[in-house]
Protein backbone atom coordinates (compact mmCIF):
# COMPACT_ATOMS: atom_id res chain seq x y z
CA UNK A 1 0.00 0.00 0.00
CA UNK A 2 1.51 2.85 -0.74
CA UNK A 3 0.87 6.16 1.37
CA UNK A 4 2.44 9.68 0.85
CA UNK A 5 4.49 9.64 4.02
CA UNK A 6 4.57 13.21 5.97
CA UNK A 7 7.96 14.09 5.10
CA UNK A 8 9.20 17.34 4.38
CA UNK A 9 9.21 16.46 0.62
CA UNK A 10 5.66 15.50 0.58
CA UNK A 11 4.17 18.14 2.27
CA UNK A 12 5.97 20.01 -0.28
CA UNK A 13 4.22 18.18 -2.87
CA UNK A 14 0.76 18.69 -1.95
CA UNK A 15 1.69 22.60 -1.22
CA UNK A 16 2.60 22.51 -4.90
CA UNK A 17 -0.13 21.00 -6.05
CA UNK A 18 -2.46 23.05 -4.19
CA UNK A 19 -0.99 25.39 -5.65
CA UNK A 20 -1.39 24.50 -9.29
CA UNK A 21 -5.25 24.33 -8.55
CA UNK A 22 -4.65 27.85 -7.51
CA UNK A 23 -2.79 28.54 -10.53
CA UNK A 24 -5.79 26.79 -13.25
CA UNK A 25 -8.99 28.07 -10.79
CA UNK A 26 -8.78 31.92 -11.68
CA UNK A 27 -7.67 30.62 -15.43
CA UNK A 28 -10.55 28.90 -16.11
CA UNK A 29 -13.08 31.44 -14.59
CA UNK A 30 -11.65 33.78 -17.43
CA UNK A 31 -12.89 32.02 -20.00
CA UNK A 32 -16.18 30.92 -17.94
CA UNK A 33 -19.44 32.02 -19.40
CA UNK A 34 -17.73 34.45 -22.07
CA UNK A 35 -18.42 33.42 -25.56
CA UNK A 36 -15.56 30.66 -26.85
CA UNK A 37 -14.17 29.20 -29.91
CA UNK A 38 -15.26 25.69 -29.38
CA UNK A 39 -13.46 23.27 -31.47
CA UNK A 40 -15.42 19.93 -31.88
CA UNK A 41 -12.35 16.80 -30.81
CA UNK A 42 -12.67 13.71 -32.76
CA UNK A 43 -14.77 12.56 -29.66
CA UNK A 44 -17.11 15.15 -30.17
CA UNK A 45 -16.69 16.63 -26.71
CA UNK A 46 -16.12 20.00 -27.14
CA UNK A 47 -12.66 21.68 -25.93
CA UNK A 48 -12.29 25.28 -25.12
CA UNK A 49 -9.08 27.69 -25.09
CA UNK A 50 -9.85 27.46 -21.30
CA UNK A 51 -8.48 24.01 -21.36
CA UNK A 52 -4.82 24.45 -23.52
CA UNK A 53 -4.30 27.82 -21.61
CA UNK A 54 -4.75 25.86 -18.26
CA UNK A 55 -2.95 23.06 -19.28
CA UNK A 56 0.06 24.80 -20.34
CA UNK A 57 0.03 27.19 -17.50
CA UNK A 58 0.35 24.24 -15.17
CA UNK A 59 2.90 22.14 -17.66
CA UNK A 60 5.28 25.41 -17.45
CA UNK A 61 4.92 25.18 -13.26
CA UNK A 62 5.67 21.33 -13.05
CA UNK A 63 8.20 21.97 -15.63
CA UNK A 64 10.37 24.76 -13.62
CA UNK A 65 10.10 23.03 -10.19
CA UNK A 66 9.71 19.38 -10.81
CA UNK A 67 11.62 19.05 -14.06
CA UNK A 68 12.15 15.70 -13.55
CA UNK A 69 8.38 14.44 -13.39
CA UNK A 70 6.50 13.03 -16.19
CA UNK A 71 3.16 14.95 -17.33
CA UNK A 72 -0.11 13.29 -18.86
CA UNK A 73 -2.39 15.65 -20.07
CA UNK A 74 -5.39 16.48 -21.64
CA UNK A 75 -4.16 18.55 -24.06
CA UNK A 76 -1.09 18.76 -24.92
CA UNK A 77 -0.09 15.12 -24.39
CA UNK A 78 2.67 12.95 -22.87
CA UNK A 79 6.01 13.74 -21.47
CA UNK A 80 8.29 11.42 -19.60
CA UNK A 81 5.37 9.13 -18.49
CA UNK A 82 7.99 6.55 -17.62
CA UNK A 83 9.54 8.90 -14.83
CA UNK A 84 8.61 7.25 -11.00
CA UNK A 85 6.71 10.54 -10.64
CA UNK A 86 4.09 11.58 -13.18
CA UNK A 87 1.47 14.63 -12.90
CA UNK A 88 -1.79 13.55 -14.73
CA UNK A 89 -4.16 16.46 -15.30
CA UNK A 90 -7.63 17.42 -16.89
CA UNK A 91 -7.25 21.05 -17.13
CA UNK A 92 -11.17 21.46 -17.54
CA UNK A 93 -13.32 18.31 -16.59
CA UNK A 94 -16.99 18.94 -18.06
CA UNK A 95 -16.56 20.71 -20.56
CA UNK A 96 -19.88 20.28 -21.72
CA UNK A 97 -20.27 22.11 -18.74
CA UNK A 98 -18.04 24.71 -19.01
CA UNK A 99 -19.24 26.01 -22.31
CA UNK A 100 -22.93 25.69 -21.39
CA UNK A 101 -22.26 27.98 -18.09
CA UNK A 102 -22.90 25.14 -15.35
CA UNK A 103 -20.85 25.94 -12.49
CA UNK A 104 -19.77 22.27 -11.87
CA UNK A 105 -16.82 22.02 -14.09
CA UNK A 106 -13.52 21.23 -12.53
CA UNK A 107 -9.77 20.85 -12.92
CA UNK A 108 -8.35 17.61 -11.65
CA UNK A 109 -4.99 17.21 -10.58
CA UNK A 110 -3.45 13.75 -9.87
CA UNK A 111 0.49 12.53 -8.87
CA UNK A 112 1.46 9.29 -9.61
CA UNK A 113 4.05 7.52 -7.51
CA UNK A 114 5.09 4.15 -9.48
CA UNK A 115 2.21 4.59 -11.45
CA UNK A 116 0.03 4.89 -8.27
CA UNK A 117 -2.06 7.37 -7.49
CA UNK A 118 -1.17 9.26 -4.24
CA UNK A 119 -2.04 12.72 -4.63
CA UNK A 120 -5.28 13.81 -6.28
CA UNK A 121 -7.40 17.49 -6.35
CA UNK A 122 -10.92 17.77 -7.10
CA UNK A 123 -10.77 21.88 -8.05
CA UNK A 124 -14.14 23.55 -8.79
CA UNK A 125 -13.41 26.93 -9.73
CA UNK A 126 -16.72 28.53 -9.95
CA UNK A 127 -18.03 27.35 -6.59
CA UNK A 128 -14.48 27.91 -4.66
CA UNK A 129 -14.65 24.33 -3.76
CA UNK A 130 -12.16 21.79 -3.36
CA UNK A 131 -11.58 18.14 -2.22
CA UNK A 132 -7.70 17.15 -1.66
CA UNK A 133 -6.55 13.50 -1.71
CA UNK A 134 -3.45 12.27 0.00
CA UNK A 135 -2.92 8.28 -0.18
CA UNK A 136 -2.60 7.45 3.56
CA UNK A 137 -4.87 10.06 4.85
CA UNK A 138 -8.07 11.86 5.34
CA UNK A 139 -9.35 13.68 2.24
CA UNK A 140 -9.61 17.01 3.12
CA UNK A 141 -12.79 19.52 1.60
CA UNK A 142 -12.49 22.89 3.08
CA UNK A 143 -10.45 22.83 5.16
CA UNK A 144 -11.61 19.73 7.06
CA UNK A 145 -11.36 15.65 6.97
CA UNK A 146 -14.71 14.97 5.19
CA UNK A 147 -16.23 11.12 4.86
CA UNK A 148 -18.18 9.10 2.29
CA UNK A 149 -21.29 7.95 3.40
CA UNK A 150 -22.09 4.58 5.27
CA UNK A 151 -24.65 3.30 2.94
CA UNK A 152 -23.74 -0.30 2.38
CA UNK A 153 -26.58 -1.24 0.35
CA UNK A 154 -28.03 -0.25 -3.26
CA UNK A 155 -31.13 -0.42 -2.46
CA UNK A 156 -30.66 2.72 -0.15
CA UNK A 157 -27.95 4.24 -2.44
CA UNK A 158 -28.07 7.56 -4.60
CA UNK A 159 -26.38 6.74 -7.77
CA UNK A 160 -24.22 9.09 -9.75
CA UNK A 161 -23.67 9.06 -13.85
CA UNK A 162 -22.64 12.05 -15.82
CA UNK A 163 -24.89 11.15 -19.00
CA UNK A 164 -26.15 7.61 -20.09
CA UNK A 165 -24.34 9.10 -23.71
CA UNK A 166 -20.64 7.69 -22.12
CA UNK A 167 -22.20 4.17 -22.04
CA UNK A 168 -21.64 1.73 -24.88
CA UNK A 169 -24.52 -1.01 -25.28
CA UNK A 170 -23.32 -3.39 -22.83
CA UNK A 171 -22.17 -0.61 -20.48
CA UNK A 172 -25.89 0.47 -20.45
CA UNK A 173 -27.10 -2.53 -19.55
CA UNK A 174 -24.64 -2.66 -16.42
CA UNK A 175 -25.94 1.13 -15.58
CA UNK A 176 -29.42 -0.02 -16.37
CA UNK A 177 -29.38 -3.62 -13.91
CA UNK A 178 -27.13 -1.59 -11.47
CA UNK A 179 -29.46 1.50 -10.91
CA UNK A 180 -33.02 -0.85 -11.55
CA UNK A 181 -32.05 -1.33 -7.33
CA UNK A 182 -30.43 1.79 -6.20
CA UNK A 183 -33.01 4.29 -4.31
CA UNK A 184 -31.87 7.13 -6.64
CA UNK A 185 -29.78 7.86 -10.07
CA UNK A 186 -29.00 10.94 -10.86
CA UNK A 187 -27.55 12.78 -13.95
CA UNK A 188 -25.15 14.95 -14.93
CA UNK A 189 -22.12 16.05 -12.60
CA UNK A 190 -18.48 15.09 -14.03
CA UNK A 191 -15.56 14.90 -11.42
CA UNK A 192 -17.89 16.92 -8.94
CA UNK A 193 -19.55 13.99 -8.58
CA UNK A 194 -16.94 11.75 -7.01
CA UNK A 195 -16.37 15.01 -4.40
CA UNK A 196 -19.91 14.70 -3.75
CA UNK A 197 -19.41 10.68 -2.89
CA UNK A 198 -16.35 11.45 -1.00
CA UNK A 199 -18.45 14.15 1.26
CA UNK A 200 -21.11 11.58 2.08
CA UNK A 201 -23.72 13.25 -0.06
CA UNK A 202 -23.68 10.62 -3.15
CA UNK A 203 -23.52 7.16 -2.62
CA UNK A 204 -22.58 5.71 -5.53
CA UNK A 205 -20.93 6.86 -9.60
CA UNK A 206 -20.62 4.14 -12.52
CA UNK A 207 -19.17 5.81 -15.76
CA UNK A 208 -17.34 4.25 -18.71
CA UNK A 209 -15.06 5.90 -21.67
CA UNK A 210 -12.94 7.61 -19.00
CA UNK A 211 -9.52 8.86 -19.52
CA UNK A 212 -6.35 8.48 -17.24
CA UNK A 213 -6.86 12.10 -16.70
CA UNK A 214 -10.46 11.91 -15.62
CA UNK A 215 -10.37 9.30 -12.82
CA UNK A 216 -6.65 8.99 -11.44
CA UNK A 217 -7.27 12.30 -9.26
CA UNK A 218 -10.08 10.81 -8.28
CA UNK A 219 -8.53 7.80 -6.77
CA UNK A 220 -6.76 9.63 -3.63
CA UNK A 221 -9.97 11.90 -2.58
CA UNK A 222 -12.36 8.64 -2.95
CA UNK A 223 -9.67 6.31 -0.77
CA UNK A 224 -9.23 9.42 2.03
CA UNK A 225 -12.94 9.57 2.26
CA UNK A 226 -13.09 6.14 3.00
CA UNK A 227 -15.06 4.65 -0.43
CA UNK A 228 -13.86 2.80 -2.62
CA UNK A 229 -12.95 3.21 -6.12
CA UNK A 230 -12.08 0.96 -9.14
CA UNK A 231 -12.18 -0.34 -12.41
CA UNK A 232 -15.51 -2.52 -13.56
CA UNK A 233 -13.61 -5.42 -12.21
CA UNK A 234 -12.23 -4.13 -8.91
CA UNK A 235 -8.80 -3.55 -10.25
CA UNK A 236 -7.12 -0.73 -8.97
CA UNK A 237 -7.07 2.41 -11.44
CA UNK A 238 -4.18 3.02 -12.84
CA UNK A 239 -2.93 4.79 -16.83
CA UNK A 240 -3.79 1.18 -18.16
CA UNK A 241 -7.54 1.09 -16.93
CA UNK A 242 -9.84 0.76 -19.60
CA UNK A 243 -11.89 3.79 -18.61
CA UNK A 244 -14.77 1.72 -16.81
CA UNK A 245 -14.98 3.24 -13.27
CA UNK A 246 -17.03 2.03 -10.34
CA UNK A 247 -17.02 4.55 -6.92
CA UNK A 248 -18.81 3.45 -3.75
CA UNK A 249 -19.36 4.71 -0.42
CA UNK A 250 -18.16 1.23 1.11
CA UNK A 251 -16.67 -2.14 0.31
CA UNK A 252 -19.84 -3.81 0.76
CA UNK A 253 -21.44 -1.29 -2.06
CA UNK A 254 -18.59 -1.57 -3.99
CA UNK A 255 -19.34 -5.58 -3.84
CA UNK A 256 -22.93 -5.79 -4.44
CA UNK A 257 -22.08 -3.42 -7.35
CA UNK A 258 -19.10 -5.27 -8.90
CA UNK A 259 -21.45 -8.47 -8.35
CA UNK A 260 -23.81 -6.77 -10.37
CA UNK A 261 -21.43 -5.71 -13.28
CA UNK A 262 -20.30 -9.34 -13.28
CA UNK A 263 -23.40 -11.36 -13.92
CA UNK A 264 -24.28 -8.72 -16.92
CA UNK B 1 -50.05 41.04 -24.18
CA UNK B 2 -50.17 40.92 -20.61
CA UNK B 3 -47.52 42.82 -19.18
CA UNK B 4 -46.70 43.97 -15.59
CA UNK B 5 -46.15 47.66 -15.67
CA UNK B 6 -44.01 49.71 -14.23
CA UNK B 7 -46.15 51.39 -11.53
CA UNK B 8 -45.83 51.40 -7.63
CA UNK B 9 -48.26 48.31 -7.22
CA UNK B 10 -45.94 46.45 -9.41
CA UNK B 11 -42.78 47.62 -8.67
CA UNK B 12 -44.23 46.67 -4.93
CA UNK B 13 -44.87 43.07 -6.20
CA UNK B 14 -41.47 42.52 -7.73
CA UNK B 15 -40.21 43.65 -4.40
CA UNK B 16 -42.36 41.61 -2.38
CA UNK B 17 -41.03 38.32 -4.38
CA UNK B 18 -37.37 38.81 -4.33
CA UNK B 19 -38.27 39.68 -0.78
CA UNK B 20 -39.83 36.03 -0.92
CA UNK B 21 -36.39 34.58 -2.40
CA UNK B 22 -34.37 36.36 0.23
CA UNK B 23 -36.36 34.66 2.93
CA UNK B 24 -36.30 31.27 0.98
CA UNK B 25 -32.47 31.24 0.26
CA UNK B 26 -30.54 30.91 3.89
CA UNK B 27 -33.69 28.64 5.03
CA UNK B 28 -32.94 25.95 2.20
CA UNK B 29 -29.02 26.17 2.99
CA UNK B 30 -29.56 25.66 6.26
CA UNK B 31 -30.81 22.06 4.93
CA UNK B 32 -28.60 21.79 2.82
CA UNK B 33 -25.85 18.79 2.83
CA UNK B 34 -26.48 18.01 6.31
CA UNK B 35 -28.48 14.60 7.04
CA UNK B 36 -32.02 14.99 6.02
CA UNK B 37 -35.05 12.61 6.79
CA UNK B 38 -36.14 11.74 3.12
CA UNK B 39 -39.45 10.79 2.74
CA UNK B 40 -40.69 9.23 -0.85
CA UNK B 41 -43.80 10.50 -2.27
CA UNK B 42 -46.38 8.57 -4.15
CA UNK B 43 -43.95 9.61 -7.47
CA UNK B 44 -40.64 8.59 -6.03
CA UNK B 45 -38.99 11.60 -5.80
CA UNK B 46 -37.54 12.69 -2.66
CA UNK B 47 -39.16 15.35 -1.02
CA UNK B 48 -37.65 17.18 2.51
CA UNK B 49 -38.15 18.90 5.37
CA UNK B 50 -36.78 22.13 3.72
CA UNK B 51 -39.52 22.06 1.12
CA UNK B 52 -42.23 22.31 4.13
CA UNK B 53 -40.38 24.74 6.05
CA UNK B 54 -39.35 27.24 3.07
CA UNK B 55 -42.78 26.86 1.25
CA UNK B 56 -44.70 27.20 4.78
CA UNK B 57 -42.68 30.52 4.97
CA UNK B 58 -43.11 32.01 2.49
CA UNK B 59 -47.13 31.18 2.31
CA UNK B 60 -47.11 32.92 5.88
CA UNK B 61 -45.49 35.79 4.30
CA UNK B 62 -47.89 35.94 1.25
CA UNK B 63 -50.74 35.70 3.29
CA UNK B 64 -49.82 38.67 5.45
CA UNK B 65 -49.15 40.84 2.82
CA UNK B 66 -51.61 40.04 0.14
CA UNK B 67 -54.56 38.00 2.06
CA UNK B 68 -56.50 37.99 -1.22
CA UNK B 69 -53.91 36.35 -3.52
CA UNK B 70 -54.34 32.75 -4.31
CA UNK B 71 -51.19 30.21 -3.56
CA UNK B 72 -50.43 27.02 -5.77
CA UNK B 73 -47.29 25.55 -3.99
CA UNK B 74 -45.92 21.99 -3.68
CA UNK B 75 -46.13 21.15 -0.58
CA UNK B 76 -48.78 22.51 1.23
CA UNK B 77 -51.70 22.64 -1.59
CA UNK B 78 -53.51 25.44 -3.62
CA UNK B 79 -55.71 28.52 -1.77
CA UNK B 80 -57.73 30.55 -3.21
CA UNK B 81 -56.72 29.89 -6.89
CA UNK B 82 -59.79 31.42 -8.49
CA UNK B 83 -58.09 34.54 -7.58
CA UNK B 84 -56.78 37.18 -10.50
CA UNK B 85 -53.63 36.80 -8.56
CA UNK B 86 -52.20 33.77 -7.80
CA UNK B 87 -48.56 32.57 -6.56
CA UNK B 88 -47.13 29.80 -7.46
CA UNK B 89 -44.61 28.17 -5.40
CA UNK B 90 -41.88 25.40 -5.51
CA UNK B 91 -39.61 25.31 -2.25
CA UNK B 92 -36.77 23.63 -3.94
CA UNK B 93 -36.89 22.59 -7.50
CA UNK B 94 -34.49 19.64 -7.96
CA UNK B 95 -34.66 17.98 -5.20
CA UNK B 96 -32.55 14.98 -6.09
CA UNK B 97 -29.90 17.73 -6.57
CA UNK B 98 -30.83 19.07 -3.15
CA UNK B 99 -30.56 15.33 -1.21
CA UNK B 100 -27.34 14.86 -2.97
CA UNK B 101 -25.59 18.04 -1.59
CA UNK B 102 -25.79 19.26 -6.04
CA UNK B 103 -25.47 23.74 -5.76
CA UNK B 104 -27.87 23.68 -8.87
CA UNK B 105 -31.00 23.68 -7.21
CA UNK B 106 -33.33 26.67 -6.98
CA UNK B 107 -36.40 28.10 -5.65
CA UNK B 108 -39.27 29.17 -7.91
CA UNK B 109 -41.81 31.83 -7.88
CA UNK B 110 -44.16 32.74 -10.19
CA UNK B 111 -47.04 35.24 -9.82
CA UNK B 112 -49.77 34.82 -11.96
CA UNK B 113 -52.61 37.83 -13.08
CA UNK B 114 -55.77 36.37 -14.85
CA UNK B 115 -53.80 32.62 -14.87
CA UNK B 116 -50.68 34.23 -17.03
CA UNK B 117 -47.27 34.12 -15.63
CA UNK B 118 -46.23 37.88 -15.54
CA UNK B 119 -43.64 37.95 -12.63
CA UNK B 120 -40.81 34.80 -12.41
CA UNK B 121 -38.23 34.22 -10.44
CA UNK B 122 -35.45 31.35 -10.26
CA UNK B 123 -33.15 31.88 -7.44
CA UNK B 124 -30.09 29.43 -6.46
CA UNK B 125 -29.42 29.40 -3.04
CA UNK B 126 -26.08 27.73 -2.93
CA UNK B 127 -24.30 30.00 -5.66
CA UNK B 128 -26.38 33.17 -4.91
CA UNK B 129 -27.54 33.53 -8.28
CA UNK B 130 -31.02 35.23 -9.24
CA UNK B 131 -32.99 35.16 -12.43
CA UNK B 132 -35.84 37.82 -11.83
CA UNK B 133 -38.15 37.59 -15.08
CA UNK B 134 -41.23 40.09 -15.47
CA UNK B 135 -43.06 40.31 -18.50
CA UNK B 136 -42.92 43.43 -20.81
CA UNK B 137 -39.05 44.03 -19.49
CA UNK B 138 -35.37 42.74 -19.63
CA UNK B 139 -34.89 39.79 -17.07
CA UNK B 140 -32.09 40.45 -14.68
CA UNK B 141 -29.33 38.51 -13.81
CA UNK B 142 -27.30 39.69 -11.19
CA UNK B 143 -28.42 43.04 -11.43
CA UNK B 144 -28.02 43.34 -15.53
CA UNK B 145 -30.24 42.73 -18.02
CA UNK B 146 -29.41 39.44 -19.71
CA UNK B 147 -29.92 37.52 -23.13
CA UNK B 148 -30.57 34.43 -24.78
CA UNK B 149 -28.71 33.47 -27.05
CA UNK B 150 -29.25 33.99 -30.79
CA UNK B 151 -29.06 30.91 -31.56
CA UNK B 152 -31.57 30.02 -34.74
CA UNK B 153 -30.80 26.08 -35.68
CA UNK B 154 -30.83 23.16 -33.75
CA UNK B 155 -27.59 22.16 -35.35
CA UNK B 156 -25.68 25.06 -33.73
CA UNK B 157 -27.69 24.38 -30.28
CA UNK B 158 -27.23 23.14 -26.59
CA UNK B 159 -29.84 20.84 -25.80
CA UNK B 160 -30.21 20.56 -22.13
CA UNK B 161 -32.86 18.00 -20.27
CA UNK B 162 -32.74 17.01 -16.27
CA UNK B 163 -33.44 13.59 -16.56
CA UNK B 164 -34.28 10.47 -19.76
CA UNK B 165 -36.12 8.92 -16.79
CA UNK B 166 -38.63 12.05 -16.82
CA UNK B 167 -40.12 10.98 -20.35
CA UNK B 168 -42.33 8.08 -21.26
CA UNK B 169 -42.24 6.12 -24.17
CA UNK B 170 -43.38 8.64 -26.67
CA UNK B 171 -41.60 11.49 -24.79
CA UNK B 172 -38.43 9.36 -24.96
CA UNK B 173 -38.46 9.28 -28.86
CA UNK B 174 -39.34 12.94 -28.96
CA UNK B 175 -36.23 13.73 -26.96
CA UNK B 176 -34.33 11.84 -29.35
CA UNK B 177 -35.46 12.82 -32.22
CA UNK B 178 -35.01 16.05 -31.11
CA UNK B 179 -31.16 15.93 -29.80
CA UNK B 180 -30.33 13.82 -32.78
CA UNK B 181 -30.11 17.38 -34.67
CA UNK B 182 -28.30 19.16 -32.08
CA UNK B 183 -24.88 20.30 -31.51
CA UNK B 184 -24.99 18.64 -28.16
CA UNK B 185 -26.93 17.20 -25.33
CA UNK B 186 -26.42 17.37 -21.54
CA UNK B 187 -28.48 15.96 -18.49
CA UNK B 188 -28.72 17.45 -15.24
CA UNK B 189 -29.94 21.14 -14.39
CA UNK B 190 -33.45 21.01 -13.17
CA UNK B 191 -34.35 25.04 -13.08
CA UNK B 192 -30.61 26.18 -13.39
CA UNK B 193 -31.41 25.01 -17.17
CA UNK B 194 -33.66 27.77 -17.83
CA UNK B 195 -31.35 30.40 -16.21
CA UNK B 196 -28.45 29.25 -18.14
CA UNK B 197 -30.53 29.56 -21.55
CA UNK B 198 -32.10 33.53 -20.18
CA UNK B 199 -28.30 33.73 -20.17
CA UNK B 200 -26.98 32.87 -23.83
CA UNK B 201 -25.17 29.76 -22.49
CA UNK B 202 -27.90 26.74 -22.89
CA UNK B 203 -29.83 27.59 -26.27
CA UNK B 204 -33.00 24.81 -25.72
CA UNK B 205 -34.72 22.95 -23.23
CA UNK B 206 -36.90 20.14 -23.68
CA UNK B 207 -38.52 18.11 -20.40
CA UNK B 208 -42.52 16.48 -19.66
CA UNK B 209 -43.32 15.40 -16.66
CA UNK B 210 -43.17 19.28 -14.92
CA UNK B 211 -46.19 20.43 -12.78
CA UNK B 212 -47.36 23.96 -13.08
CA UNK B 213 -45.01 25.37 -9.67
CA UNK B 214 -42.07 23.40 -11.93
CA UNK B 215 -42.59 25.62 -15.11
CA UNK B 216 -44.82 28.98 -14.62
CA UNK B 217 -41.57 30.59 -12.83
CA UNK B 218 -39.65 29.98 -16.01
CA UNK B 219 -41.69 31.68 -18.31
CA UNK B 220 -41.50 34.96 -17.73
CA UNK B 221 -37.29 34.62 -17.05
CA UNK B 222 -37.31 32.89 -20.43
CA UNK B 223 -39.08 35.47 -22.78
CA UNK B 224 -37.95 38.74 -21.10
CA UNK B 225 -34.83 37.30 -21.94
CA UNK B 226 -36.00 36.64 -25.43
CA UNK B 227 -36.41 33.47 -25.60
CA UNK B 228 -39.63 31.20 -26.26
CA UNK B 229 -41.28 28.32 -23.61
CA UNK B 230 -44.65 26.78 -24.40
CA UNK B 231 -46.23 23.66 -24.27
CA UNK B 232 -44.74 20.79 -27.02
CA UNK B 233 -47.85 22.25 -29.29
CA UNK B 234 -46.61 25.92 -28.84
CA UNK B 235 -49.39 27.03 -26.37
CA UNK B 236 -48.76 29.38 -23.82
CA UNK B 237 -48.09 27.89 -20.34
CA UNK B 238 -50.87 27.62 -17.58
CA UNK B 239 -51.89 26.26 -14.84
CA UNK B 240 -53.90 24.05 -17.04
CA UNK B 241 -50.53 23.02 -19.09
CA UNK B 242 -49.86 19.03 -19.58
CA UNK B 243 -46.49 19.63 -17.89
CA UNK B 244 -44.62 19.42 -21.21
CA UNK B 245 -42.90 22.29 -21.87
CA UNK B 246 -40.29 23.29 -24.75
CA UNK B 247 -37.83 26.33 -23.98
CA UNK B 248 -35.90 27.89 -27.10
CA UNK B 249 -32.92 30.90 -27.40
CA UNK B 250 -35.22 32.10 -30.04
CA UNK B 251 -38.78 32.15 -32.14
CA UNK B 252 -36.55 30.20 -35.48
CA UNK B 253 -35.31 27.56 -33.05
CA UNK B 254 -38.44 26.97 -31.12
CA UNK B 255 -40.36 26.41 -34.29
CA UNK B 256 -37.87 23.97 -36.02
CA UNK B 257 -37.76 22.14 -32.68
CA UNK B 258 -41.71 22.22 -32.49
CA UNK B 259 -42.00 21.07 -36.10
CA UNK B 260 -39.71 17.46 -34.98
CA UNK B 261 -42.59 16.70 -32.16
CA UNK B 262 -45.20 17.45 -34.17
CA UNK B 263 -44.14 14.33 -36.81
CA UNK B 264 -42.88 12.40 -34.11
Amino acid sequence: MHSLKETPEAEALVAFACGLADLAAPMSLDYFRTPLDVERKADLSPVTLADRAVEAAMRERIGATYPGHGIYGEEHGNANIDSAHVWVLDPIDGTKSFVTGMPTFGTLIAHLEDGVPTLGIISIPATAERWVGRAGAATQFGGAACRASGCTRLSDANVYTTSPDIFDEHGLRVFENVTAGAAMRRFGGDCYSYGLLASGHVDAVIEMSLQPYDFLALVPVIEGAGGVITDWEGRPLGLGSDGRVIAAATAELHAEILEIIART
